[in-house]
């Protein structure tokens, strides 16, 4: 009963084959490159943690999705796990903080790229083992960290060629200075703003529903509240609605100084104060934004200013800020022709008899040294026509034959496999002519 | 109560910072450039793997090892496990060839270099995560293919400079005719094989007696064995022993067409017979090799043939042969003196003033952009010597100062962190000047 299925990856898991991969690794490539010109510096944890670790630090519905790992030996029949694969690549980053504190820069400006996995049903484009791409700055309260992190991410969406995406800046003192001018009391607060980041996807008058029904608002600062965030002159409104809220005062004046220092480097049409975006998630503090492109729903990055995180996930407290690139919705939107045609080899060394198969591993040998990717025919027949079918399959564009002619003469023939032509180049030139002929010409 | 060691990663597992990350990833690349210059691929599989697929594929002690995952949700109380982090990359790969056995090319030379998990007791150079570097060949039973992975190898410990390394080669079927010779009974082999693989470690009477009475051979055969086995000219009393057996002929044959085959490329003092190599695992059938070196006890790199093992593990039966780099026992072999200075940024850009911030990120953009790594100094306090301290502490070869003085005129100051040199440079050409400052020299 062996069907296909049983050879398949795990569920919500993905195997990549070279293709996939090189063009996955091309665009970790890319990011890498970025985040380290921006001075960011590479921190790798472990694929696990301890269980007590990570548990209580995503709520009850983050807590369902970690996997677990069943302690062992004599302790497997308990059940019990010890360990756990990491959820996220921020608890991984205060536990590290936590422990070579002393030995780090201040700030510590780090990068991360690595799989993350959740217990998530698996769906279209949703994954239980995923790459997350973050950079935080831990130890730093300045308004110019903000501005460095979006500047990061903003060039590495350049350099990836994302098309057209935006920047959408908002602060959470926009919104609580926003609660606090429409008087809705503390207590009601994030849930009103849960709500309230339901805008993007519920209709105006279903959000003002949610509010007083769901949220117990009146009905009047309901509509209000709603009525502001969705006008076209929304910033306007909501400016002049902010004038009495000191705290309405220092989030627009945090907006408009991330605005001020990013705006020499990002054009105006890519950045911009969305008064409307909330972040569904609790723990920031201050700037919050997220990236938005054309023909993906939801966010391709966001981030933000978190400064209580560290401390109340079992570190020292400090100031910290960050973002994430969406790497996984990031990637369908990338133009990447290359993808389909991956060719394992440049160069096809045929075996013309079994006392010229040493030559033609010397051959190769040299032909690598110069740098160029060597396949030696490896088949148990050497007929010539299946070793040019070879060639042909690994995506070779030239083939190197050596046979009793061409070691009498002291050259080999080079075939074009595009062109078909033949030429007989001395064997001591041999790999200096297709490293020529195989450099990029671009 | 809390100590260092609740911020600890998992026992037997470690965290790279940036030095330390750079300095593995540097080698893994090394490896990755020249695996691909031989036309392998590579293959990346999940972390983990449906408990099915794993289980029963290592004997009893492999299978004590796998770390596996809890069910979840409603299932999470039954203390089950329905996945588990894979133990090596050799069953997913046999899961992928049998997966995508027709999109592959043939014979598939795949690489994968990739973390794999194993629960061992933790101690000095064993990890519980540890990285493995895989290559192997599916599909082809020609002796070129064992050829093509030892000269992979070969090329990879070159480029990695590992220092004097040395190919112990030998086939199972010079061991299984030496058997042969001396009248073994065949349900006796598999474990005076297992008693031989002791040779290395054990003094020759001490692996005689373990022969007589551990494995129930006479005591003259034991001791021919031994002597055989251990005597200076081995190679030579070998070969005329299995004079007359066939299977043993077969072996050195094997042997003799490899070390040909890679002749042209490794020099003689690099590779030999070694006809007491065994190699502990029984899934070998052909070639088997160990990568030997000075000042590291057992073998740092090892492989051989393994024919039958992917229909063992569940595919589609495929002649097989590849190998694997000790990478975690050849790090530490690599001198390496740029370990220890990692520098965060090659230029690090003061702010003088809060209303030249966005004038310091403009220019930290230019220079980022001439691909020179680049800080923005992101402090609370402004002072200047601070700001030096700061540049000096992130390892920067230069510090750019743009202040009033600097804007007025209409340049940078340019500070050599090292010679304290200060130039002043128009500030249209400052990121040119800087990127030519900053090139590799060598």
């Amino acid at each position: 009963m062996a069907s296909l299925k049983q050879f398949d990856p795990a569920s919500g898991t993905r195997d990549f084959l070279a293709a996939e991969y090189e063009r996955r690794e091309r665009a970790f490539a890319t990011i890498r490159d970025v985040f380290s010109r921006y001075g960011f510096q590479p921190l790798q944890t472990p694929a696990f943690e301890r269980l007590d670790v990570l548990t209580g630090k995503y709520g009850d519905e983050g807590d369902k999705l970690v996997f677990k790992i069943l302690r062992r030996g004599e302790h497997e029949a308990s059940g019990e796990a010890d360990l756990a694969l990491r959820y996220d690549l921020t608890v991984p980053l205060t536990r590290a903080v936590a422990a070579y504190g002393s030995q780090l820069p201040s700030p510590y400006k780090r990068y991360a790229i690595a799989p993350v996995w959740r217990a998530d049903r698996p769906g279209k484009g949703r994954f239980r083992e995923f790459v997350q791409c973050d950079l935080d700055i831990v130890g730093s309260s300045s308004p110019l960290s903000d501005a460095e992190v979006v500047l990061a991410l903003y060039d590495a969406l350049t350099s990836l060629g994302v098309p057209e995406f935006r920047f959408m800046v908002n602060s959470r003192h926009v919104l609580l200075g926003l609660l606090d001018a429409y008087d809705v009391p503390a207590d009601l607060g994030p849930g009103v703003l849960i709500t309230l980041d339901k805008l993007d996807k519920l209709a105006p008058e279903a959000v003002v529903a949610e509010l007083v029904t769901g949220r117990g608002l009146p009905r009047e600062a309901a509509k209000g509240l709603v009525d502001d965030l969705t006008a076209p002159d929304a910033d306007a409104r909501i400016r002049a609605e902010l004038k009495s809220s000191a705290t309405g005062q220092e989030g627009l004046a945090e907006v408009d100084r991330l605005l001020e220092l990013t705006g020499d480097v990002i054009p105006a049409e890519r950045i911009g104060f969305s008064p409307n975006l909330v972040r569904g998630l609790d723990y920031y503090t201050g700037i919050i934004f997220e990236v938005a492109a054309p023909g993906m729903p939801g966010s391709i990055a966001s981030g933000g200013r978190y400064d209580g995180l560290i401390a109340r996930l079992g570190g020292k407290d400090a100031p910290a800020c960050g973002g994430s690139l969406g790497i996984e919705r990031i990637l369908p939107l990338l133009a990447d022709t290359d993808a389909d045609d991956y060719a394992q080899t440049d160069v096809a060394v045929t075996v013309m008899g079994e006392d010229l198969a040493a030559d033609s591993f010397r051959l190769a040998a040299e032909i690598r040294r110069a740098g160029v990717r060597t396949g030696v025919y490896l088949g148990a027949s050497g007929k010539f026509a299946k070793q040019m079918k070879w060639a042909s399959d690994q995506g070779a564009r030239f083939c190197v034959i050596y046979g009793n002619t061409e070691r009498d003469a002291g050259v080999v023939t080079l075939r074009d496999m595009v062109s078909g032509e033949q030429t007989e180049v001395p064997l001591t030139e041999a790999a200096a002519e297709l490293a020529r002929r195989c450099a990029p010409t671009d």
